[in-house]
């Protein structure tokens, strides 16, 4: 057993097995550190807590928290990522897919990137105020003044998130797992974005976990596709780069992009988007806004993953059928583009 | 080298350093396998999804599921936990503590148990079921119709938790960190729960866990603390034992408790309940129920940590000062308690 003690002393690293690589994508994982945390969010007092004659009708609670949840692989990269998910949906949908695979947030961290998934605020674990809901159930607020809260069908869900043209068509070689999608739809959740200022509190938040964590690469899908922009207006710092996955909106492309410079930019999108008249203006105006910032000096690329090979792409591309394969080209080009 | 190939070869795990051992409570752990899902869940026709002209107004939704996210170990024990929030709270609690220490998610998973944290039917990352308000907002329905939402004000909470008798006093040793009560805050959400039946679908979906992955340890806590109860009573298939952690209610002893035959009970305690005149009743209950389960020829105990030296506890325990103590406490008596 000489060599073992020798080695142990000289520091070298020995493990045959029972000893986790993250270097695959299947079998065990080391996890350096792991938890979860709040970023953002206030103390206000509300006079509409509760109409329980138990408890009081009024005090304080905090609103506008961020739900930050994160792990940090063993020889973790210079660079993080967080994920930002879409609307009425939860930072879910970068966890396991529907039919039961790897979600992209244990892909981030097999390939070495500490990985934060939040839920935006007033969604999730993140609280909504309902203190005008309880103030209109008392009677002490006209019901018009209830927050527009928004769900959308699943027959609504199917044509936005493209799995086809209509109800329950569905487009050619369309890659989502449609065999799972009764898991998919309890992934969905009540939108209140409505009742909250613009931007969202998610945005600060943002800020406030880019530089907590000593930057990252946010990336964003769908309804929080602006976010990242957003939050790189309010303050640059702690954002090494903006990855807008269908973006519901992209920045306009007459704005002044400078808060941009230095901040590489993908925007990208799955398959069909020609066949969607929600989508198809969406990607026109982002075409336009990359070619804008190009011109303002920012390195920013508008990615069709048809145009890679990866045809078949629904919205929910992060948990189509080739879901890792696409993550992995997403991983190749922030190595490629991401100091550190 | 010729040790380490005759090792490998018999089937020898090795590791130095540089590898995850999970019997430690600090450094990397290694992950089997890990991901979320739902369980529960059913799909409803509603004719108030949504008040925006941009989406349907009528159409399916997904209610009643219930989130779950777990992680498995290597070499994981036989017995699985179930770890379940109380009222105003979500799966949260469990993790990250407010001051930023381990939870007791990862304790048990670091102690050998697959570890599946849930968040309560209409709470977190589980839908709730907004058609009434939705319905009220654009005046189909009158607004004494909107559910009973709740929320509990910090001031409230502060007694309801047992961090003293009342804001902002403290109980002398009290082992709540409330230097971090600001990130504590931030984890309350409102409770819709008057808005679903009784039992809530949360029982049910917790059968169904409970056999799905074939067999578990469900601990409750609070609110939640009466569901392992109601779930044995619909069926026990799966349930190896209850833990109710300071429950808000425990069954009537002088119900038929033949349904918990051959499932062992604790009721666990904290500090100051004979001080609390919202607790203590629940304590005297709770200690009928044992008296009357034993007689019945069940397991049962009632246990004040204080009985056991660990004084101080708040009703959030498992993010107390002392919390890996006592939950390492509690894992010894799942060891002794559950079989397999």
């Amino acid at each position: 057993m000489k060599y073992l003690g020798l080695m142990a002393t000289l520091g070298v690293s020995i493990s045959l097995f029972g000893c986790a690589s993250n270097k695959t994508e299947t079998g065990p994982m080391t996890i350096a550190k792991q938890g979860s945390f709040f970023v953002g969010g206030k103390n206000i007092k509300s006079n509409s807590v509760s109409n329980l004659p138990i408890y009081s009708s009024s005090g304080t609670i905090a609103v506008d928290q961020v739900y930050v949840h994160y792990q940090k692989p063993t020889n973790a990269k210079n660079t993080s990522v967080v994920l930002i998910h879409g609307c009425c949906l939860t930072g879910k949908t970068w966890e396991s897919t529907p039919d039961g695979r790897m979600g992209w947030d244990e892909l981030f961290v097999r390939n070495g990137f500490s990985t934060y998934v939040v839920d935006q605020a007033s969604r999730g674990r993140s609280a909504v105020d309902t203190s005008t809901l309880i103030a209109v159930k008392s009677g002490r607020l006209p019901s018009k003044q209830l927050p527009m809260v928004n769900n959308v069908s699943q027959e609504d869900a199917w044509e936005v998130f493209r799995f086809g043209p209509k109800y329950p068509e569905v487009y050619p070689g369309m890659q989502f797992p449609l065999d799972a999608q009764a898991e998919f739809w309890k992934q969905m959740v009540p939108d209140w974005i409505r009742a909250l200022p613009t931007p969202t509190p998610t945005v600060p938040a943002l800020s406030e976990l880019a530089q907590k964590i000593n930057g990252a690469v946010l990336i964003s899908h769908s309804q929080s596709g602006i976010f990242p922009f957003q939050t790189a207006k309010l303050n640059p710092a702690g954002i090494r780069a903006i990855v807008s996955i269908e973006p519901g909106a992209c920045p306009a492309a007459d704005e002044d992009l400078s808060y941009l410079k230095g901040i590489p930019v993908l925007v990208l999108w799955g398959d069909y988007v020609n066949k969607s008249p929600r989508w198809e203006p969406r990607l026109k105006a982002c075409k336009e806004f990359v070619e804008a910032a190009n011109k303002a000096g920012i390195k920013a690329q508008n990615v069709m993953l048809s145009d890679l090979g990866m045809t078949g792409a629904s919205h929910m591309l992060m948990q189509d059928k080739n879901s890792i394969l696409i993550g992995k080209w997403l991983i190749g080009w922030i190595n490629q583009n991401v100091k550190g």
